[in-house]
């Protein structure tokens, strides 16, 4: 068995302040300081789904799921990865691994970390040893920094089994 | 045949507003308010020529065509290209696939994004199924937000072929 | 013998200014106007130890050596990384290849490239043409334009070897 593999990266910014919950890879953060989006805004579902699509070249988040689509307005980002996961997993590739930046000023996500990774293995139904989240400030710089906005990027190996041809 | 792989990661940002078209992946996408470059500017095909040339460990792409060379002087990235796809097929790689974010405020790109991708299959001569290309604004945040610069960053893998050793 | 990948990618960014050495990929680049931080601030080598940490899903630098831990108080970021490394060795894997971008305005870092890239194969037993350094500006743009932040990404493949099963 030989393995194929595809590379994708995904971003995501959104501005802060929005009157509701903040929500990271599908968790309330915090019940207040949200993301100011169409959807629930969350960055780290954002960033992973369009790391997952760009990785098979399907397009990106806006193409699956427009934000002028009323049927979108505050859905939850979740429902969006549950769209998606499936046109991997046909096309015969798994998620080998991805790595997770979370570029936030607060709140500190130092005590989230281990639940939003269980959670995501949870979600994409991997094992917990796939999954790198790390949290980081900006140092006071540019927008994140000056706690205006939240940024995520994400980076996703994908494989594909194959079995070798006979030479 | 066994698969071997390498990663690159390449970016770049330019300001705008140059009496200039705006080039994109090889491709002209506004007929003014161009990138301020010593060559054309073109963000998508600079951060690609360097995620190329990261991969293999062979420099960037000043090492290669250095700003300070009047030869290079409003020179069509394509030109660039050109030169470093070569490398790569000499050593035995081919590209596996590439995934491409451009952040730019306006235009919006999403009219354009198939046709650049369609471009970018046709100078890398693959499969347009290995190109993934993306556009976002970046919410109005910081140099891109605020309209004064156009951001593209590339992840790619490129692949070789080899033959197993018998056992 | 198969190979079976690790995607990993990491970042970090540090405010300049501090009355010290600028230390970059374990070098001392400048006499003066260093980072600042709470250890040496070498945005490389800490951007490159989150990688490798987020390529196998170990945490982050921050889980490893925290801040607040008085003993890694101005300490040479070289010995974060030499405890790093046995980790992946110990897990199986290897540094297949790595693709580093530096954005920094001043000193320009053209005469120091190759040092860095000699310097770091060195730091992490493999062959210099596994390591790619690529040194940019920010073009004027954002903290890191405006000359008062170094910030440094890095992409890295892990490998592993295995045997394959007889089928």
């Amino acid at each position: 068995m030989q393995e194929h593999y595809r590379i994708g990266l995904g971003e995501d910014i959104h501005r802060l302040g929005a009157p509701r919950p903040l929500w990271l890879a599908g968790m309330e953060v915090s019940p207040s300081g949200g993301a100011i989006a169409h959807s629930d805004g969350d960055v780290v579902l954002h960033a992973l789904i369009d790391a997952l699509l760009g990785a098979l070249a399907l397009g990106d988040i806006g193409d699956h799921f427009p934000p002028s689509d009323p049927a979108y307005r505050d859905m939850a980002s979740t429902l969006f990865l549950e769209k998606v996961l499936p046109m991997i997993h046909q096309r015969g590739y798994r998620i080998n691994n991805c790595d997770i930046t979370i570029r936030l000023e607060r709140p500190k996500l130092y005590p989230f970390k281990q639940a939003l990774r269980e959670h995501l293995a949870k979600l994409l139904h991997v094992d917990i040893e796939q999954i790198s989240l790390k949290a980081k400030t900006s140092e006071g710089l540019d927008a994140v920094g000056e706690g205006e906005a939240v940024f995520c990027q994400v980076a996703v190996l994908l494989a594909r089994q194959s079995v070798p041809l006979s030479l």
